[in-house]
Formats: structure tokens, sequence, C-alpha cells
């Protein structure tokens, strides 16, 4: 089969890879339908992260072509989409909804579904079947389920979205538009997306933000301070994972406020005691996906949100050193690879 | 009045000071009757903090002397606990539970409750009068409840300490134990103390720890993670405020899990990657004491619980100088100056 290898910092290729078959009984071997370049393959393809022949992509939906003796939930034609952690959904950690601290966790990302088919241990416990077939244009949704809609969710469900708060989002990729979107789900009242970019902006504002804030770092703060009476937001979902970023999402909660953070934060030394006197909640890491792929599916399949349409820009899987290009150089939000 | 002054590192003194009156009508001034040394006053003694003829003491109990004219809770002749944080309680975030966040919050260490007399700014909002004189022998656990109680209780509380959980307290000082008597009261299963000193693993056991680990840093994490099924605690109650007591504190965790911090973390620099990879809970600063004052005299006056066990030297608040000494040497855990 086809699939995905970047052999150093900027060098991606596609190539012929074994295809997976079933190893262990509990394990399913999918067909994908689509995958996508994700905001954190970019760390090793502009060289922060060691990378070297790696196999990429950790984004997927598709149909299960095989499935091990021991699963149950699932039948070879059924249409899935996964979490980009394994997870075997019945341990203490998993029952408790953080799946992504498994003690089974294995990253996708090691799998590499930027490929036509890949093999998913612990299938029960890490996809969730969908209703049925999808209409070709509920596809892209459901990928974004698997991480960036999943990730940003869990960023607003940390920062506490809900009915009477107000929630500022710091980034304007992705996930954080993801973010928007379910703070608006979650039923904030105000969304405060920090953006500088008018097409990210405008797709904000489409998925809820009722304030734009342009500003960053101390300045940024002191914006969001004025939009909420001198005391910061309620919370803060962070998707960029800089110092900056990082530490204008601490300034911008309030006293007793939740941060989420969700930005992969390599390099940031929280100053210790800057986080002690803001006295705020954190909650942050991988995203646990698989805790909420049920509802996010669902409400994909009624059409109650639209998350793909972050989604700029579609090339086959062959071309996906062009769209990893165009992520980098920003010319592109989010790029979606058709097999 | 007599009042204790910090000259300079080292250096503490007992001497005159201007008699306190009311100055705004919020203001109560009150006659202290029991006082003490802080862990956190001996980072200016120990030259971490700067320290220039300062006035020092932010725990206090005594009877209100005189009130300003819109003071309505208490009059001349009460008995009173006051928090180390000035609050309104009324503002939006003291009625969120975050008192020390406040939009008027003053730290109590300005104004140097380590005398005889004390001003006490927004009275009401800070001050709670207890049901009666109390007698003598609950004095230091109402003096206790002011900081080290209220401090220990928000650590327990932010690592949600409660029925069938595991909680792990870094730290055997006077916060550490009340973090352990607080995580008993809130009906923890199993408290594991963190302690190398017998007299302190004796104390930590009488408030309520079932375990005690006597490894430090990496080695201490793995030991929790043995007592644990090797998934960490549910909770961690951090009360010491180093690097290592930090990470100690974050790896002591189980993924999803819930980190109270309360020590005063100076110099500490957290790496974001690793609380990332972490993916648990954080809720840490200033305590919030005023939140928990009146359900913690109720404690006290009830006689539940006996906090005021913590304090295991009492001097004259004329040998303050001796007290700091035998904190600073580690001959005492918690020193109360009588009056």
């Amino acid at each position: 089969m086809r699939g995905v290898v970047m052999y150093k910092a900027g060098d991606v290729r596609v190539e012929e890879r074994a295809d997976p078959t079933v190893v262990e009984p509990t394990d399913a071997v999918i067909r994908l339908t689509a995958t996508c370049v994700c905001g954190s393959d970019l760390w090793p393809y502009r060289g922060i992260e060691a990378v070297d022949h790696q196999v990429m992509g950790h984004e997927y939906v598709g149909v299960v072509e095989e499935v091990g003796a021991e699963v149950r939930t699932m039948k070879p034609g059924d249409f899935v989409v996964g979490s980009f952690v394994i997870s075997d959904n019945t341990c203490e950690i998993c029952r408790s909804g953080f799946h992504s601290k498994c003690v089974h966790a294995e990253f996708v990302s090691q799998i590499g579904t930027q490929a036509e088919r890949a093999r998913i241990p612990l299938a029960d416990g890490t996809l969730v079947v969908t209703p049925g077939q999808p209409d070709a244009d509920l596809v892209p949704s459901l990928l974004a389920a698997s991480d960036v809609l999943g990730t940003g969710w869990f960023a607003a469900d940390a920062a506490q979205a809900g009915p009477g708060k107000t929630v500022a989002v710091v980034g304007d990729g992705a996930v954080g538009l993801m973010a928007v979107l379910a703070a608006r789900e979650l039923g904030a009242e105000r969304i405060i997306a920090m953006s500088r970019h008018p097409e990210r902006q405008e797709l904000a504002r489409y998925y809820g933000a009722t304030d734009i804030v342009e500003e960053r770092g101390d300045a940024g703060v002191q914006r969001i301070k004025e939009l909420t009476g001198g005391l910061g937001a309620h919370g803060v979902a962070e998707a960029v994972g800089t110092q900056e970023s990082f530490m204008q999402a601490v300034g911008a909660t309030r006293g007793g406020g939740h941060l989420g953070y969700v930005g992969v934060n390599h390099g940031v030394q929280i100053p210790g005691i800057e986080l002690f006197f803001a006295g705020i909640h954190t909650l942050g890491g991988p995203a646990p996906v698989r805790r909420y792929l049920p509802d996010l599916i669902r409400r994909v399949w009624d059409r109650t949100i639209d998350p793909g349409r972050v989604f700029d820009l579609t090339l086959p899987l062959d071309q996906a050193a062009e769209g990893y290009r165009a992520m980098d150089e920003r010319r592109a939000t989010k790029v979606l690879l058709e097999l």
C-alpha cells in the first residue's frame, strides 16, 4: 500500500509500505477514506522534533476491512472514526474519562494513518462505528472529530465553557477554531477569538466567536481584561503551545478561572510563581478524544455542527508533500488527504 | 504597641510601632490573642525574598476593639478569626469562592499581625466571628484556621480528596500536615504522607495518614505508583514549593488526576511539555481561606478537629526572634506567639 514517510525535516514522501494485517485478536485493519495533516506534524517537519524515516498521520476515518477474533463492536464494512491515541476504554483511567492516559495508551502517530490502510490496536476501545455509511459531505467533519474537533472540544471543556461564561480562545489554527465551535455548543455566552488573520477571524465568527482580539502577549491580556470588567475570562482555551501564547492564556484567565491547554508546548517553561499567583485551574495535554467521540459523531451526523469546514485544502494522498508545504507556509489551515 | 519588624534577612526584632486606628468605615481594629510564624516568613528570613524593615505576620485571632461605621457583622468584644488575604466577600471572584483573588485583595503580611493590635480592612469580608469566647485550648486551633489549616484544606480540596480516593501529600511541614487532616475530613480512603522525619510522620499518622513514603523525587514518584497499582494517586497536595517537590507532585498524580499546590514556588520552572503529557488538573496559589473559615471554625468549635497540635513551640511575642530561629533551624514545625 502507499503511505507517507517523513525522511527528515522538510522531506515528506509517499511510498510503498507493507500492508497491515491483524496481529492481535483485538486489532482491526481499516481502509482509510480520508486522513489529514496535523499542526503537530509540522513540529518534525520544521526540525523542532527529531525525525528519521517516520511514518506519519494520526487522524483517520475509514471502513473496517478485517477484525481480530476478540473485536465485538464492529465488523468488516462498518465506517469508523478513531481517536489519535489507542485506548482500551475499560481501565480505571479510561473509565474516569482520560483515555489519552489509558494504561494501554499508544500514539497512533507511531502507526501512521497517512496511508491507504492501518492496523488499529484495541479496536473496540479506540474506534467508534458511525450510524451508517456517511454521505460524502460528512466525511471531512467526521475526520475532524478524530483530532482537531476532539482536541478543541477538550480545550473548551477544560476551560469550562458553558452558559453565562466568557471564554477566550488563544490560537486561530484548526484546533482553536474547533475550540470556538465547542464553546458555542457548550453554551458559552461570549466567545473571544484571539486572531489577526482576516479569513480565520471570519471562520471563527462562523463557528460562534462573538468578539475578536488581535493583540497578543501582554497587550492581548490587557484587551481581554478590558472586555471582562477587569477580571479576565472565566475560561481560556490555549491552542498554540508557545511561551507567549501559554503565558497569554494564563494572564487572560480570571482568578479561580479555568485554563484548558492543548497546544503541544515544546520548550515552554512556566514560571511557577506566576502560575501560583494567578490562582487558576489548569487542565491540558493530549485530548481524551475517545471520551467525546460518540457525542461528536452524533452532532456531525445530525448536521448540528459543521467542523469539516476547517479543511481549506483537499489533496490526494499522493500529494501529501504539497499538503505539508501548504500548512508550513500557512497557505492552508488544515489539509485533508483523500484516498 | 509592640510588633515584629524584620530589619533584614535573619534580623527579627520586636519594637514599638504606632497603634492602629480605624481609617476606613469598613475597618476593624483587633487586639491579637495569638499569632504565629509562617513557613513563608522564612523566605525573607533566609534572604530568598527581599526584605527591608518589614512588618511581619499574617495569621491571627483576636478580639475586636473598634469597628468602622459600615461594619455590620461584628462589634467590640467579639472574638474573630481572619484570612491572610483581605477580601470583600461580595465581588464576583469572591462569590465564585476565590477570595484570595478578590478585586480588593490585599495581603495581610503588609499589615503585620505579629503585633499587639492590627487594623483589618474590609472586616466584614475578611473576618469571621466565632460562636462565643473560645476556651483557651481552642485558640491554637482557631489560629491554625487563619492560614495553615485553611491552606492545607485548599490543597486537599484542590486535589479532590474524597471518598474512595487516594491522596498523596508532598511536604510534612504544618501545611502538609493540615492537608493530611483535611484529606481525612473530606473522606479520602487512603492518605499517603511523604515525610522522612519520625516525629512528623507520627503527627501525620495522628491526623489521618494511612501510609508514609520516605523517598523523594523520582524515587518518591515510583513508590507512589507502586502503592497505587501503577497509576499514581487520584490527587496530590503539594505543600513545599521547590522544583523537586513540584515535579514530584506532578509525577505522583495519575492521568486525569488533580494536583493542588500551595507551596509558594519561588524559582520553580515547570517544563510545559512535562505538565502537558502528565494530563492532569492543577489548582493552586494563595488559598481562599475565607471561603473555608466558617466551616473550619465550626469543626474546631465542635472539637471535631484538632489542628492546633501543629504548634510545637509557644513563645511570648517578645521572643519572636527565637521563634524564627527555631523554625529556620527546624527545631520547631510551627511557632505560636502569645500575647
